[in-house]
């Protein structure tokens, strides 16, 4: 028995087809690589059943540990990247225990699947970026709020239809971002929730023939709650997947509608705010430029993360129960969505800071007919039944 | 001054072109008529606070409350669609009232905006059909639950990749979905969380130049609290309506999957399980015909759903804050997310209710190559490091 | 036998269940509704098939081929809708020739499905409303013409970023308009092409066990040619829909396009273009406001036709050949991304015919620092490498 | 002045902020990379023009010909790879002619924009990546050809609804791919139409002060037209990468209606395919599994195309005319949708080239009942009515 195989490629008996494996993995071991640490520390807890249920002893439970964390370790240093010929980050840590430690190194995979192991990997790895959105909101949250505190007093239109509507106030203007990415948090909060459940033992989706003592991953791995039907735990994986995204893509709803505000609100012909040139691009042919290139790319990322919700939405619908390894391909997509709204969140954050306001331009376009509503409002505190205020008032804009 | 005006038309002064009220108008009247009960419903809670600022007298209040309630009622009766002509449904409300009522009903706008009205509206609505979806999430998990009970101990294949995996059961098979409805729940909840906040205050998204006492209309109507921005109550209109559609979203990746499972289990081939021919369709040609449509149509109302998701997520991308007309659109989007996730839920139940389990079939299919990996876990449990086990017994298989 | 009969609800055997003939023909009938007159000519061609086959006589030809252009005339005048009982476009028509003619009705289903008469209604369907399509294309590039010509000299700022680049004019402006809508129309071109084939004959998606003689319907239905492949055929459905939607698409972005610009060129603070009064809606809260409602309703049916392309999409995905009903619902979203294309498109025209042209504010506009690359192209011609020209001009703005 | 400029970054005056430029440049400098030929192609076609121009001399030409030569040549080698660092490959590009020809290297840019190579490359790129696709196709198309020839007269059973339905045959439905690839050719060569146009010229969108002859370019690089409107050039970005995409799209579909009936009958339960045990793959946990993890991925890259293309559809809809920056990410979007298609068409040919037919389980499954439409159609060529003769036979199946 050689100590380096491929389950997924040489497993079925025949000689690998390396065409067919090339294509089955694709770019997935690059997404794998990212998985490294989630993988090990799963791998840890579940060595603690292993050695419960009498499977390793004591002596093998340390090993284990031991290399698992020495894993770990070589990740940080950037020594144990997952390659292509891998096959994916779960067998090429299997065969880096088998290589080490032989007959021992062969126990880890008992009573456990392949499926187990992506699954919670998948969550640990959803439940740290789902917790870093959050400290990122409250770090976008809180220069918001200096902003506002900032600019208190400074008068600004505000829209609707684009047009100039009522009176508004950069400070009116920043805090409706702020209660955005309130509404934000709940979602994260909702997307923690849902992945919060251990999936270990749930094996292929149909559970394990033997009763094990599924409380010790879970309390291990600090999970609130163990699954509990296992067939609906391999179900999860582009529905529960979609929480996560569906979480980041309000979050880059806010930060879309920021970006877009301070594109119009840029312009030359709005001038209302302006960023230092550090932070702005120019023209390789028109020299007087001065372009928002931060923001357009904020705004951009909407489109990337939804793109990413349509695909992996598309590609697990009409499919029947059961893994299907269709399911892969999310990977990408879930990992995609969260490095660009993590990076869009924390670069929101310096764009705040940086916003220069221009409180003449902001005032002087405060213009008068932003009060017609309070004139008609006025007069129906005196008793003139306000569509016929509305109406006194709106002839003097004809 | 004429009893009826249509302000979004005619408001602007122009003699208003019919050309551009039918673009503008399009199918909305249709969905507007379905917020009749709501918008009256909001409009006595505004009533009762035009009361207490003194804007309107007890009489009046009396006289437009009683108008508003028997608005609901000719609605019920069929008496109140809203048409193309109307303008909207809040239009045809407030003209109905100015008509009846004279000075009083011009008193109603006093302190609100459209987009006042819209948003509560659309909450209310979003808040009855959300606890109507969980009433019928109840009735599907109590159907899958009873065929549980009725089908304990049958076996059945359980599969990965579509091909024969572990042993399973109808129990386990039916029971993942009620845990799948269970997660579609919080999902729900989330939604009824977030919908749970009186919009009314906020009038064009920047408040009101005078201090009401919104809690006068938030107790009124069952909300939980009141807006904090008025601007962000405007910027919620895609984005909480994206939290109710994909609430939608994850039911019908339920009820989606549940139907692949059962195109796939009801073919010749499989011939799990059946349905009587009242349910099945037939040919217009093939005499031998039994088709299972219904399972198609619930199936293909995924797609429905998921492209709603889109389209609202699509015109609202790239916009600045405050109201845009766009949002418009996205009512008979949100409006079919609801109906076909609703219909779909109730045609599970029914379909689950007439399962006929072909137990024969389901145990010939439960055949022994399922008990593989028993097979070497139990050698495994004895001592062989696993992995030596599993080749041991795929060497059987090869 | 009955003279009405539910082909698909009764045809199973069973006594149909009321509640599943419901939920399977949802809306469908009010598209089918407007499939009357296609699927009437395509049962006219048929006649002329069965007429050429001996199944039917001279006499029973004249009496079908009579009977359609009633039903085609009955419909005009609003008196042959389908309704929701009638289960859908094809069973009525054919109940009404049954019922008129008797033993000739039943004979008009002779050599062919159901699905060939849906495939072949909706390429009738597509290819009429594609033309008109190029039609309204043509008006608009006609409107957009007249606008460069009117508005020849006028200069306007070029915008890339959203930041004034280069001198541009409104000629230049509208002619890049004119230039997406050649394009549109290749796309066009390219959906009739595709839909140019007719699908008669190829039954249940696996041909006819006797030899028809397609040419006659190819011919009587003005198709270019016949298809080739049953199967094909019917695994068209959402295939070739989606070329026509993707034609719909390319056109809604370049008046999604256009809509945007016009939006921001109306700002108060850009002040480029105008609508008439009579164009704009105003507020009903706001006596001042002028909004373009037109350009937003405009702007936001791209996401209705993006929508409906991702909804077809995701309900074919990852189903097998041959037909599947959840190709029901594609009608839908096809009838609706027509409906508002081509209303955009007549809106558009319309939009540009009245657009009034703020020639100071656009002039104005036309700042001396678009100019600069000029200036540095300029000392290029005269021997500068055209990077150091660009860091001399570049200078002047830092 | 500095031999190495970033344009982007710099040239807006400021010293560069290093997080805007890592956040602005993402991963697009990995999509550079792979433009690099086509820029080069493009420099040296640009060159031709500027040499007719007499902007730079017949010396300075034959310097900038062989400097750019060699950079393709260095690229071939794996020693031009676009670094973070770069900004990107235009200004990598520049910068390196500039370091290696000084002045001259400082002329090249005259007369152009980064826009118009970021065009260009794109077309180049589409171009020849439209071409593989189309010999990918054809391939794909050949392999189904012999696997047609290989299985005549083998019957197979015709399915609708997942029913069983009609008498088919290997060779019907191996055909129906063919024709499908048909339809996908006539899409890629209508994305080969647009992309055939010359963008050379348009700057920045809004064309050149001076008059240069675009038909050197467009000669010298085979575009058989060059483009009229240089702001609707820039407008093409999303536009036309969509068109592109589109052509993919359809062709995945024709691939995932491949896969997906592969999928089913390749199940134990259909049993009418299979691949040989080197194609398949093996389970981690069950010894016996044999799975189709090819199929089951080129099924599922029909999500990521179609999740590219909503992505760049929604982060382009709502903006304005002229460049804006978003569009830069709908370059890996592209990519990404041309590698998966290209690979999973290669993959396709394999797969049906190794495809085992299992014949008996195809023909004993082609059960009498698939005969019932023919019997009945026998009946009523013999003068029955058809309904009459349907009902008839109906009657057996009940």
């Amino acid at each position: 028995m050689k100590n380096k195989l491929l389950w997924r490629t040489t497993a079925a008996g025949g000689a690998p087809d390396s065409d067919v494996a090339e294509f089955t993995v694709g770019n997935d071991y690059l997404c794998d690589s990212r998985l490294v640490q989630y993988d090990c520390r799963a791998s840890i807890a579940h060595a603690k059943l292993l050695l419960k249920m009498g499977i390793i002893t004591k002596k093998e439970h340390a090993k284990l540990v031991s290399a698992l964390k020495k894993i770990i370790l070589l990740h940080k240093q950037g020594k144990f990247a997952v390659k292509r010929g891998d096959e994916d980050v779960h067998t090429k840590i299997e065969n880096f225990l088998v290589k080490g430690l032989g007959k021992t190194g062969r126990k880890i995979h008992t009573f456990r699947s392949r499926n187990d192991q992506v699954l919670v990997a998948l969550r640990l790895y959803c439940r740290a970026n789902l917790i870093e959105a959050k400290a990122s909101i409250a770090g976008l949250s809180s220069a918001l709020s200096s902003l506002a505190k900032k600019t208190k007093g400074v008068k600004m239109p505000g829209y609707t239809h684009m047009q100039r509507a009522m009176p508004s106030s950069v400070q009116l203007w920043a805090g409706s971002f702020m209660e955005s990415l309130s509404q934000d948090l709940l979602a994260i909060d909702f997307a923690l929730r849902v992945n919060d459940e251990n999936p270990l033992g749930s094996a292929a989706g149909y559970g394990l023939p033997f009763r094990i003592d599924k409380g010790v991953t879970t309390k291990e791995l600090g999970f609130s709650r163990h699954f509990k039907n296992p067939l609906y735990v391999q179900n999860t994986r582009a529905k529960t997947e979609l929480v996560s995204v569906f979480a980041l893509l309000q979050a880059m709803m806010t930060l879309n509608k920021l970006a877009s505000d301070l594109m119009l609100f840029t312009t030359k012909e709005f001038g209302f705010f302006s960023l230092p040139e550090s932070m702005c691009t120019g023209s390789s042919i028109m020299p007087q430029k001065k372009n928002y290139d931060v923001l357009e790319i904020m705004r951009g990322n909407l489109g990337t993360v939804s793109g990413n919700f349509a695909s992996i939405l598309t590609n697990s619908a009409n499919l029947p129960s059961g893994y299907n390894r269709d399911a892969q391909l999310n990977k990408a997509k879930l990992m995609e969505s969260f490095d660009v709204t993590l990076s869009s969140l924390k670069m929101a954050s310096k764009v705040v800071k940086n916003l220069k306001v221009n409180k003449e331009n902001l005032e002087s376009a405060a213009s008068a007919e932003l009060y017609a509503a309070e004139e008609a409002m006025k007069m129906a505190m005196k008793g003139t039944p306000f569509r016929e205020a509305y109406m006194k008032v709106s002839g003097k804009f004809r």
